[in-house]
């Protein structure tokens, strides 16, 4: 009789690839523990239970991690506005640390030493899992197969894959796989590799499954009213039709349904991963793309102009460490702190319509208003002297004329 | 007979305003020199010529500088894909210093110790026309009637100009005047003041006058194709009629036609002006919005991951100094030059469809890009080791387990 | 009988100029209450209170604001560890808010509507002290004689104030004035203007009156231990003597008795003000100098490199904002705040030497630290397995290669 | 007859470690050439030739690098006053890429496919060589014997290598090791390991070699004046002995000299390397330091404060870069160009003084100084307005009251 190796909690997605870990793992001499995470992606999540018992995981291990997903990780990244190279929202970068969050704790309360999981040796997600791991459990042993090379070398491509599925009683995809990759949850959907590789090639119409092609989606606008306080929505209501909704996970699905009903939040991108390749991803995120929208909105309307300069760089920082894989980190949690001390006033509601892809925010209120509606408007003077902007700006061009003093201007137009 | 105090040359627009100050100019003992700088606004300049003549105008300007506009305002922003405050493009801010250095070089060429404006005490306008004309003639002196108090008491609203315009044969518009005011331009009309002050109340759908309501604009996008060198477009073509322009001036109008037509680049926002006020401001964009997409993806595309981190720093205050009126400065000769410096290799050409006010990236090439399709790849391995991963994974580890040894984790999730 | 224009809480120094502003503001109409901010500075407050009085002055208030200026001022300072340009401690420009905040405080509870100063037009402390007021007091009117034409026409030079003082009784300075104007307080003195505007000019052995010169100081250093906790230091101990302080003002007595002796922190550096000048200053800052090693020091053994890389960037921030009057400001209240957060484990003991305008570090300890003596070790290797460097060092090149793969090296030299 | 597995570049030093390791690369089947650069290290070179040709070595290059080091490493760091952490000048930073340039020269010449080094697998300089090896020869293999297991394994402590070294012919070090190690080239010498591995133990008296110990340097300063264009020293004079330099490599080593004497750039500071591990290093950087300190002089005169705003972040950045072994990158490039930008009107003379470890700016001058000794003259008024100051404190107080008037002031002191 074999000793065990010990016990390994393996990130579970009742997808072929994960399954052979499973079977490969036991082979290897361990004791599998499966663990699914829901966050929110469209899964039977009985059949995978019952599909990792058959396949000899000692337990399993499913957690509904939805709301503390949206409460945990979407939530302040909306208060950061967090957008990674201008472009991404980060919707599986901000999973990744949910998810092993759960798996180390699980890891930890079955005294297991080892964790295992299904990403690639190129991508980022073994990144930010790992890191969230070691950040958690320090003492844990990771195994990633797709680094190993006794298991990438026997698994060259999905045929073998195939192979071995049926060699050890694996259930084998009856459907073909779609020609790229996907990665699902309440915050996006993420499409990458096999046809998308070519960065020139367009996207085929019938990839995106959480938002309908502004084409033929709906003529005319939702309008939503969305409330926030401390920087985070309170209150989703649909204006014309009087609907509102108001615990997270609600508000948050409510937005996802309105987005992707109206298109909203599609985007064909190269990125840079961390490792230092670029990649081509394209994302749909319809609730979150509403959202940036509606906080940019309320923010600036109740921030003072010189602290959102300085969380706007924070901001910054805080998408390219969570991209990296830094959500537990010192630095994050600093940064997450400074942000969600600069949320104190962002407080108020915002109106936007949707319509064909779009968010137009349309108007907002505030309690908390640094807006003053006298002081800026045209026709009273408010408590405000025209003079003395006349100071404001002589002084402020002291030293341009002093540069010019320096420089001469031979010639205006260069 | 009275002396003359000097010339002055005032920055005409053929509007109430200014055809009073320019009188005003006269009764204060100025010679007045109009000059009307065509930046691509919707206007009659030989009705405007003949008005200021008729109005006492010792001589009329009127430049077109809208070539000048393309290639030296708008191309360097799309470089530094400037945007101010997250949302705003800036289209009014790159306006005033190509306007004020077209006035300098007039007031040094006529001889003239003056020149003037007509924009008021509270605004951005007048800081940023004023530091041009600083930097560029720092002997200048600047009369800026709207904070004078002998001419702001005595025009304390639109009826005491009409007054004073009948009193002195000014023509007096017919049409009764929008409820708000707006600034138009080859790059941008923006909308403020008046009715648009209570940052609650929604736009009217007929303010629009540079883009279509997305509800009524083609069912079917346009698809166009820029190309890219140095980081501006060199030729844009509309993939589906074949048609293309090459020209500064004709790529940025063809953007706004198309972008205009399909209702691109709206926005409803709250800024934050440079003397401290929050304002709220209503902005269509077409032809920059466009851009703006289009020229983020070449960037990503061709940039090494880094020198764009560095370099988004550098477009964000870019886009600080240039709203704020720093666009002649010291500080932005330098972040202009550097910006510059990073496009060498943004080179290449990108694919986007244009449709109910959306822009979608679809594909892109290019001869200098980073993109490794081999490297990246899902299916072949490349010049890649997967184990390299592990490695780096646990170096970057080896801090996140050292804080943990000091913090100890009471309780994972806080 | 003249009625008062009201009451102005006057910032007075009992000197020449502020005594003659008394004088002048009483003939202006003014009732004058007149304010001494005990900041360490060596002065006869008794002798200026009577002559404040005689001056006719309607209350004479002097405060005690030592102890509130070293905790609330100087700390956080060395918490950011502030310099403004790389090289000035900011003892000036945090005095002012010091000041200025009781000023207002006394205006407030006098129900005064008015404050005043003897600030010049040219400088950064009018800006530094009206910001203050302005923010804390809003409603404030602030009268700066040197900005005022009536005022400042009238006293073109010191020869018109001393003949202002004769007429008026104000006592006239029987020393000599020396050719520099000084400020003074207990984080440091400053020497500007008169023959220190030369930039040239050496600064002559005299002026420095708050350190010793080093080649006369003592041939043998003295050894101090300085314990921190959040980041601002606890109890200083002379390792030698035995002597130790634990108030914060006694502590930062004692590190200024230390650094004078031993002549450290002497800079002459040319600076830029807020205005857009450049202007040449010079400055002794004995303890300043001693704390901002002895906490650079801690910090980097007990802050994680990341978090510590994000607060050099908001310290700099943070001096910028103070060095041009915005210590009370939304902005700087938010970067003290983050600053302060990020000094929770900035804790232990620092022992360094004094000596000859030196500040040695010698060594430190802390039970928070981050560093590890077995995993930095040349001699055990750790918990640490060296391969993973490979790599990491791999990884970090993909790239680097894939750069040098697009540019090629056409020379390596350059 | 075996066959040779390729032809290695080791960068040899002379020293027992790489003596061992060239003859173990030869056990394990390389050719090897030793490769020994001359940055200014106090080192028999020809002593060494002998001793790698008697080792087995098939050739030896001896490169005098020194005034390359100067020009291409040294003088950009000055322009960038590149210091990391706030304290470390980064002397060994910046010979690594210098060294490993040369290396990877020789291997391509010589059509070698390896390089080796003897940088241990804990530190900072295995990534700085490595990485510039991958950049600028992205096929080279790279041999890392103390990352090697059976390398490793083999030599657990000095004692292994002697042995080793009896039983192989390699000369041993007759006098003991010192308890640390250290690192010198003309820039500085570095110190760690060993007895200063404790943090908290003061390094001994007779470590530095490069410094006197200010206690025994001489009692009279020596004056200098460096002549400064683009922002590097192209001249220095002893002002008292009239003595001058200036070529690059006389002027760093005069500099050294005369820091040297004086005991000019001791430091002991704990830092974090790239790793991620705190260490502990003790540095003496003599002439780097005087640099520095005239080099902040002559930029701050002489650069406008936005511009140098800018500039400082892109300096530590570039110090960051370039700790972490980054000097050849994309970005450190562009960070490169930028700050060189920068530095076209840095040009002028500082006088300083040296004394007992100290730098002390006496004055300075230029021909492109931006200080206006009129504009900012106490005595005179210049082309300066006072009643300026006013508006331009109102404007910017604007902001500040508007979030009083919102947040109000329950107390002032909090």
């Amino acid at each position: 009789l074999r000793m065990s190796k010990g016990t390994v909690i393996l990130a579970y997605s009742g997808g072929l690839d994960t399954s052979c870990i499973l079977v490969w793992l036991k082979e290897q001499g361990y004791d599998v523990i499966a663990f699914l995470a829901n966050i929110g992606q469209d899964e039977d999540f009985e059949a995978a239970r019952i599909k990792a018992e058959k396949l000899g995981a000692k337990k399993v291990f499913i957690e509904d991690l939805r709301s503390e997903f949206v409460e945990d990780f979407i939530w302040p990244s909306v208060q950061a506005n967090a957008v990674y190279e201008d472009r991404y929202l980060l919707g599986t970068a901000i999973a990744r640390p949910c998810i092993a969050r759960s798996q180390v704790e699980i890891a930890r309360r079955e005294g297991a030493q080892f964790v295992s999981h299904g990403a690639t040796g190129k991508g980022n997600d073994q990144i930010r899992f790992e890191l969230t791991c070691y950040a958690l459990y320090p003492e844990v042993e990771i195994i990633a197969p797709w680094r190993i090379p006794d298991f990438y070398n026997r698994f060259r491509g999905r045929t073998d894959l195939m192979e071995y599925a049926q060699k050890h009683g694996i259930p084998v995809p009856v459907t073909p796989k779609a020609p790229w990759s996907m990665d699902a949850n309440l915050m996006h959907i993420s499409y990458e590799s096999g046809i998308l590789e070519n960065p020139k090639s367009h996207a085929p119409a019938d990839l995106y499954l959480m938002t309908k092609n502004p084409e033929d989606s709906p003529n005319t606008p939702d309008v939503l009213e969305i409330e926030f306080g401390n920087g985070v929505p309170l209150k989703v209501t649909n204006v014309k039709e009087g609907k509102s909704k108001n615990s997270p996970l609600d508000i948050f699905s409510y937005l996802n349904e309105i987005g992707g009903k109206h298109g909203v939040g599609r985007i064909d991108i190269v990125e840079n991963r961390f490792i230092g390749m670029k990649s081509r991803g394209i994302y749909e995120t319809p609730g979150g793309t509403i959202l940036l929208q509606a906080h940019l909105d309320i923010e600036t309307f109740t921030m003072d102009k010189e602290v959102r300069r300085i969380k706007q760089g924070l901001g910054i920082k805080f998408s390219e460490l969570v991209y990296n894989g830094f959500w537990y980190s010192p630095e994050c949690d600093f940064v997450r702190h400074c942000i969600n001390k600069s949320q104190e006033n962002v407080q108020g509601k915002v109106q936007l319509s949707v319509f064909k892809g779009q968010v137009y925010i349309l108007g907002r209120e505030s309690p908390k208003s640094l807006y003053n509606e006298e002081l800026v408007s045209m026709d009273v003077q408010g408590n405000y002297d025209p003079c003395d902007a006349s100071g404001f700006i002589r002084i402020n061009a002291v030293r341009l004329r002093e540069h010019h003093r320096l420089q001469g201007v031979s010639s205006i137009k260069k």
